[in-house]
């Protein structure tokens, strides 16, 4: 049996990471394990974790992880680090604290790195989802560096979105601004053995009383990641909105939005890819020079460079 | 003179909101503006000011307006906000400290949404800075919140990149995680008056230390924005960062690597445009449906939705 895919579908860890390689580099076998694959997806629980920096998502990861560990599921992590434009290359750090379930057969865990230079989640996270999903994981957990625009991918690409805060960290309105707690399904206060836990949660709630609302307001959980307290109570609640979402059909419209940003945003880059396929490096260069001179301005140029792929694909 | 572009040029800043709404909708009016006004652009010094939330940016943004002011010239401020994918309105927050400044007629702050829903830099950016930088703004900064995306494509767009860090936030690792540092041309530990200022400038040189140094190390200067502690030196160093740009020829590169981006991003811009133009909502929907339901992977989808769109558009 040496064919990849049929190896991942039976339990094979080590097919599960070369397929994986294969789909994020976006290479044609990757996208054939992927047509095959796709249709086994979608049992999953997929639960974006994110926040600011230094919030402990990584902990609080690693701590959800074993809790479900001891309720005997098995559990995919994908830990999404930001990369420079410049070197493209993922830099360490959550998974240095992940060691210790690397090693448990039970634990899979991914590291992707961060966006290319024109925007849009790593290239092909959706798809990395898909296959951790079709090789059987009942939680995928997709852990995001950063606050901001990632967060708000996240939550289209996630079935459950926790938004980890930290007490004393800042001003009262640099939550409300981050205006990303409306995306989220369920609030955690991490480190709430620190001074000021109490009053960020009064605070949340307040936020929360704020905004309009859809009829559920996230419960806001407090826990300490480094020491597991809280972290049932948080697993509880993640299954919880579940099985709200069950309950009130709202999952299906959660895979059908999910369905459309891959199916828009894949496209998208289809199309770059055709263009950048299209236009030799010299005539990129001649706009771009033109551009950068400002003889030209940067909506013509791309007119012409979009022209000239159509032109050339077709 | 009631031609808006003339209007502008002559230095009425009405013209220039007016002109900048129209840009920002991506009309065929403000492209046409665009087209006029492109070639006066790139005089301006553009500065990115970035951090995670709750650093101080806007405060330092503002201080760093005033000071200019003081030394005679003019500011433009253009604060990225975030906005939810689901209300896409832009949430009131930094602009409140800006008040005093915006009743200045020297300063012009610009307040815009986030992105949309499929990734990108809020979609007109790199075209307010264009338009601002044409009204002859010698300094037009760029304020995003958030750490993380935002950030790399704003060191796309800016010729001077602030990174603001505030002592004893976290993790000493969470710096050094965010990778960000790397696109840093000024580094900044505002709140300087805080505990831990010291040790965190100790941490940041010894990151920059270990870092792959391209030959000028960024220097790293301490402020304290709500007293104006530091302010003068740190606009001291951002004009020195040009000057370096401009003595070593670097400022040629960073212009065609920002023309570069924005011929890219407007032509991908372009071509979603026609997906969705060439194609039915009735006919996406029903993708949409497959793929929610897989019977279809996301691939295949997005091949078929760009197939149809060409066959449209040609």
């Amino acid at each position: 049996m040496t064919d990849l895919v049929e190896r991942l579908l039976a339990g094979d860890r080590r097919a599960l990471s070369r397929v994986l390689t294969r789909v994020e580099n976006g290479t044609r076998e990757g996208r054939d394990d992927l047509r095959r694959l796709y249709p086994r997806s979608g049992r999953a629980h997929t639960v974006g974790v994110t926040g600011g920096a230094g919030s402990g998502k990584s902990s609080l990861t690693g701590a959800l992880a074993g809790e479900l560990r001891r309720r005997g599921q098995r559990v995919g992590v994908i830990a999404v680090d930001p990369s420079s434009p410049f070197t493209q290359g993922a830099i360490l750090g959550d998974r240095i604290r992940m060691q210790d379930l690397v090693l448990d057969e039970g634990v899979f865990v991914r590291s992707m790195a961060g966006r290319g230079a024109l925007g849009g989640l790593a290239p092909a996270i959706d798809d990395v989802v898909a296959v951790m999903d079709a090789f059987g994981f009942p939680y995928v957990f997709i852990e995001t560096v950063g606050a901001g625009q990632d967060e708000v991918e996240i939550a289209g690409t996630a079935l459950t979105t926790v938004l980890v805060n930290n007490p004393g960290t800042g001003d009262d309105i640099q939550a409300l601004k981050a205006g990303i707690i409306e995306i989220a399904d369920v609030l955690v206060v991490n480190k709430a053995d620190r001074p000021g836990a109490d009053v960020l949660v009064s605070q949340l709630r307040a936020l929360l009383a704020l905004a309009p609302g859809e009829g559920r307001d996230p419960p806001i959980l407090s826990t300490v990641a480094t020491t597991g307290e809280g972290v049932p109570a948080l697993v509880d609640a993640i299954d919880e909105h579940r099985a709200h979402l069950e309950r009130t059909g709202a999952l299906g419209r959660q895979r059908r939005r999910e369905a459309r940003h891959q199916v828009l945003s894949t496209a998208q880059r289809i199309l770059l890819e055709r263009i950048r396929a299209g236009t030799s490096e010299e005539a990129l260069a001649e706009l771009v020079a033109q551009v950068a001179g400002r003889s030209l301005d940067p909506h013509t140029a791309a007119e012409r460079l979009v022209g000239a792929g159509r032109a050339d694909a077709g």
